[in-house]
């Protein structure tokens, strides 16, 4: 399981506060904490509002660059702040995200393969996120044929389901495990798939718990990667305990610590 | 998720004292404390080595029944004492269990329609557990179609995969989990589903943790029951929210609660 770190965001008020600070020790303290809590991607996002987020994410990943090589997942919704982003990372990396709008595609794709990027691909276009597998799965094919044309390779997709919160619409719950399921038969080898986990406890009372859980099921399923927060330990405990259940990781006494 | 006790075995120490003294209150208490922790089902087992089980099984079943009218599940490898336990049940019972050895077969299917019950089915055969999802798959097909030859309806099979401990043989985890996918598909409606969820930790210093994190990638394949410890209170915490995330039982803020 690649554990991306959801963390590194404006949204959060101490990381927005040392956007508008430029105190770099605070981000890089965040980034070395995220990757020893034992995230494998960092996302980096500005948080919305910004006047010049292109600086803004430049300045980000800059900084982490500084103290870490892991890799980086730039997140926003700008394409100039995306192609900013793109251009400051050194190693490969992650775009947060595209969707099934045309416009979307025709704009970030090129993007994708100018840069050997990864990119996040959200089953949603025009009409809105499907409230069924089926349809999920028509946008991820559309999305995957759309980005072949650009060139780029299905080893370079993700593609995100959607979580939608289990107290806001729990039929949805199942939907995105069926929709895991389609997709690894896509192609071969199949796309890698990936959630922005929390989402399904937005709103209730035992977020750890509902997170923790629905993560064994879409590992499961066959998930490939979380947008998740590594530093919830209980959680850490049951993505580990997954790889070893799948046969991702050797078994040992001691895997919790390793 | 229907959870099956797996407490009232003579395996555990206190409980075979209290059958070899007649000491009904003892289980009585037992059979209550399960059913108070949320068990669906009691499975009633004498564990091995005794010398007349068919009336230490007949004798539990009254007992058990003189406080509670939950399901009983008569576990016994044994087929007359399989016979006696199923006479004195007064619900529906489930037999736990037959394989798919035709010698089995033969003479626990009669007993199956004739108490009309229900019955594990465990993919196993003359040559062992097979150590792929689709041979489990096959045996699975065999034991159903040759219940149906005895006039047993496939509402009343639970298939069991056989859990393998993780320690032991790793590459089985995903297997089971694969079969699970497998066998909803064999029938319309397809058949139960049930394991004995224990074994997958069996040896490893993090039982329950293991235990949980299986259960919640099983449950999102499908899995229709467990044999489990509802004592485990992190294990029963993780089946309820499993229940919610798959849309079975209707999301409130204090679920855990209800």
């Amino acid at each position: 399981m690649i554990v991306i770190s959801e963390r590194i965001n404006g949204l959060f008020r101490s990381v927005g506060k040392a956007i508008d600070e430029r105190d770099a020790d605070f981000i890089k303290q965040m980034a070395l904490d995220q990757v020893k809590a034992g995230s494998n991607i960092l996302d980096v996002n500005t948080g919305p509002g910004r006047d010049n987020e292109s600086e803004d994410l430049s300045w980000m990943v800059k900084a982490i660059q500084e103290v870490t090589d892991v890799q980086l997942s730039i997140d926003t919704p700008n394409p100039k702040a995306m192609e900013a982003g793109l251009k400051a990372v050194n190693n490969k990396a992650m775009m947060n995200s595209t969707t099934a709008e045309q416009k979307k595609m025709e704009t970030l794709f090129p993007l994708t393969k100018e840069y050997d990027a990864e990119i996040v691909c959200l089953t949603l276009d025009e009409k809105g996120i499907p409230n069924d597998a089926m349809k999920r799965n028509e946008l991820a094919m559309l999305m995957i044929t759309t980005a072949m044309g650009y060139d780029v390779p299905v080893e370079n997709i993700y593609i995100d389901p959607l979580i939608i919160p289990v107290g806001a619409a729990q039929n949805q719950g199942p939907a995105v495990i069926e929709a895991i399921n389609l997709f690894k038969m896509l192609s071969d080898p199949p796309p890698k798939t990936v959630v922005g986990l929390s989402n399904i406890s937005n709103g209730t009372k035992q977020r750890s718990l509902i997170n923790r859980t629905y993560l064994a099921m879409l590992m499961g399923a066959g998930l490939t990667a979380a947008i998740m927060d590594p530093s919830d330990k209980d959680l850490m405990k049951i993505a580990k305990t997954g790889e070893i259940l799948l046969n991702k990781k050797l078994y040992a006494h001691d895997y919790l610590q390793v």
